[in-house]
């Protein structure tokens, strides 16, 4: 575990991740990551030895839960940002997980020529939710390039996922329900066939905020709706999912 | 309103729809509605003076219960078997709806045929759910075909709802969520984009076991992922929106 002066740098935070005592480094003013990836790393399974690729991982929020989380061999991050992938470097290094977890900047259009085809068992993608650039002032701002669809499309995602993982292998995302129907029919024309999804709703009585999506490449129709995960129980409190499974 | 000894057949009952009192006439043995239909009933919103077509009417369950809940200018049935259509008409007779109900015998297949192309504002089907026919012991018993894709498929359905809706109509269904994936590539395959979806669970821990969707022809990808639909709080007993809404 590295420590010292070095660590951080200007407006970086080292934040406790509430696991196996693993720490992240984020930035406040560029991207912090949210319940959406805890949510992800807790709809993933995984079988020992796998090989798995997070794309978009940002500071590597993925991948270093997921270390602890599964005994996946590898895990591999994808990051375009060059500061991101920077701060994911330097927290893989703090928490120790050098032999296992292995952050690579990059794009996701390139990266069936980074890694090579069929190179993965599982991959996950917390991507930007967000079609087109409305709203945005500066393409360039990091949280819009998390948020906005700017550097990829999820077709790009879907491509990429396609070509990288082998026959069977399992894609788990997160993503925002109004683009529900697209994605099905995006990952569908992938041959990624979605067999898992869960709907996250803030509160019982509200419309859903996430959904939660695991498709396997190459397998046949038919999926399994799991049972509604439910945020808050009530105001300002968390369902017993949460606060148990979840650690919030 | 019809009475008399001719309504009623040999192994039929009346029963009472808790509404407007609107009674159906049902053959237990042959098949009787479900909460699917009377889910679906809540689920469909129409406008005054909207021609309406419910596809595979069964024994008319849903444009009888529509006739209370809508200002439709009319609601037609189609329905394949004989027996099914025939117990519709002497229901829709009984309930004095002749002016605004009418159920026709025919099949979905060449519903464009029967009623020519862009002639519904709104239609909604309750189709069988299950694809092929296994577990069957005989194709022709009526609630094989209700339940099982013999007459015919879901891409049947989706074509003729297609062809049958004005741009811009809407199609309102019911179905099981295992299949929902396939539903939303075959609808947008159709022209039909899926823009609201309600999951029914059975409770709030358990997984959905249908799906309510609402796809409007020619409209762009985005949708609405509505609250859960939950239908008890507890065992055997109701949910306050199944009781307050439905009237169970």
């Amino acid at each position: 575990m590295k420590t010292g002066t070095n660590l951080l740098k200007t407006d970086e935070r080292l934040d406790d991740l509430q696991r196996n005592n693993l720490k992240i480094i984020q930035s406040p003013g560029r991207f912090c990551f949210g319940m959406d990836a805890v949510l992800l790393s807790g709809f993933v399974h995984t079988k020992k030895g796998d090989e798995l690729l997070d794309m978009g991982t940002g500071t590597g929020i993925l991948p270093i839960l997921l270390s602890a989380k599964t005994e996946c061999k590898t895990l591999t991050g994808l990051e375009i940002q060059e500061e991101s992938a920077d701060m994911a470097m330097r927290s893989v290094e703090y928490n120790g997980l050098g032999d296992r977890v292995k952050i690579v900047r990059g794009d996701i259009k390139e990266s069936c020529e980074i890694f090579g085809k069929s190179s993965f068992d599982v991959i996950t993608c917390n991507p930007p939710y967000m079609i087109g650039k409305h709203g945005i002032s500066n393409e360039e701002e990091p949280k819009a390039i998390a948020r906005h669809e700017i550097k990829c499309t999820f077709e790009d995602v879907a491509a990429a996922a396609s070509g990288l993982l082998k026959p069977g292998g399992h894609f788990f995302l997160v993503h925002r329900p109004f683009r529900l129907c697209e994605i099905m029919n995006t990952l569908t024309s992938y041959k990624l066939e979605p067999k898992r999804m869960r709907l996250v709703y803030p509160f019982v009585d509200r419309e859903p905020n996430m959904v939660l999506l695991e498709a396997v490449k190459g397998a046949n129709s038919r999926m399994t709706v799991e049972r509604p995960l439910i945020i808050y129980k009530e105001k300002d409190i968390y369902s017993d999912e949460i606060r148990e499974d979840y650690g919030f």
